[in-house]
């Protein structure tokens, strides 16, 4: 990104900012904030958007189950209190990745409209981008694909406050973005993200 | 960073990489974990050594206490045990950072050894740097800089468990980097810190 190798470079103007490392990434930070049922795809589109953004030089990174619930939230379980401290530590995480200019892919389940609400106020409070997409899928058909095998379990009663089935999923009423991930093509999601992306300035037009 | 303007650019080469991210970013990412009695210079390296960063287009991001103790753990205190779960929680953000390919500088008293290596052991895991930073400086000099007036209010009682004074700071044994802060200049500390990045090939030569 930089040749200069002198080795006495100095810094003199202050602490460095997010505007500073907008201009340094070329393009500005935000949340995209993806929710929905298991196997409704939240995970399947925010890897494509990844790869999308990747090829453009956009800088991002998901944040799901698989690097938080196995790190900052491993002490954290899955009742109704610890999923809404799971998700407020994410929804502050992922401030720190907007600050420093990164596009954070939050992909949870994240089925109490109360948390998220929590996550939209702790971003619009510090003018920072919250783009809800809500994966919307119907319990059949996520159920159908049940690509964890997840429902499955669920249904034996051997996973309980299982979202869908005996936990219950709040669906946002005001979300950003609303896919429809049984009717339109994984290209076709991607390209209505990228749409809200340009538009808000967040990446180059 | 790229003028690609087509919308339907699409991506079928699997998960996006830490490699990936280095490649687009010009550098690895990094841990650097400043420790240090309150006083002893942590965030004034790390501020000038950020804008030193910046102006060779390394992207970092400081986590300190004004944007993780009132931020994702504003839920803990400064107990032993509070002290420990804050320390991790910032390990595993530092370790999203890496993985990003951030240049994490994280500025925290961080008094006990074993919560240290906790955090370095989790980078190790993960085949990640951790680069340990003990900015050291005596009490007396410390005490006497007191830039936020925190030794007097502990001295008066005011403050409970304030490293230094009602609570121990554990020196590191096996620091990356020692500095002196009450010897050296902020100049050659910050030249001492981009040598060794240099050296481990985290930014460029």
């Amino acid at each position: 990104m930089a040749d200069q190798i002198a080795s006495n470079v100095h810094w003199h103007e202050g602490d460095i900012t997010s505007e500073h490392r907008a201009k340094l990434l070329g393009h500005r930070g935000a949340t995209l904030w993806f929710t929905g049922l298991s196997g409704s795809g939240k995970s399947t589109v925010a890897v494509e958007l990844e790869g999308v953004l990747s090829e453009l030089g956009v800088l991002s990174y998901r944040l799901d189950g698989d690097n938080v619930r196995l790190g900052i939230n491993k002490n954290l379980g899955f009742t109704a209190e610890d999923r809404t401290e799971n998700i407020r530590r994410v929804g502050e995480v992922a401030k720190l990745f907007v600050d420093t200019g990164v596009v954070a892919l939050s992909s949870f389940i994240s089925p109490y409209a109360a948390d998220r609400d929590q996550v939209r106020v702790l971003h619009e409070e510090a003018g920072m981008d919250f783009i809800e997409i809500f994966v919307d899928c119907s319990l059949d058909v996520a159920e159908t694909r049940d690509p964890k095998g997840l429902y499955k379990k669920a249904r034996a009663g051997e996973i309980k406050n299982f979202t869908g089935i005996d936990d219950p999923y709040e669906a946002p009423s005001r979300a950003e973005i609303h896919l429809h991930s049984d009717q339109q093509s994984l290209t076709e999601e991607v390209d209505i993200i990228m749409a809200v992306l340009r538009e808000r300035g967040i990446i180059k037009a």
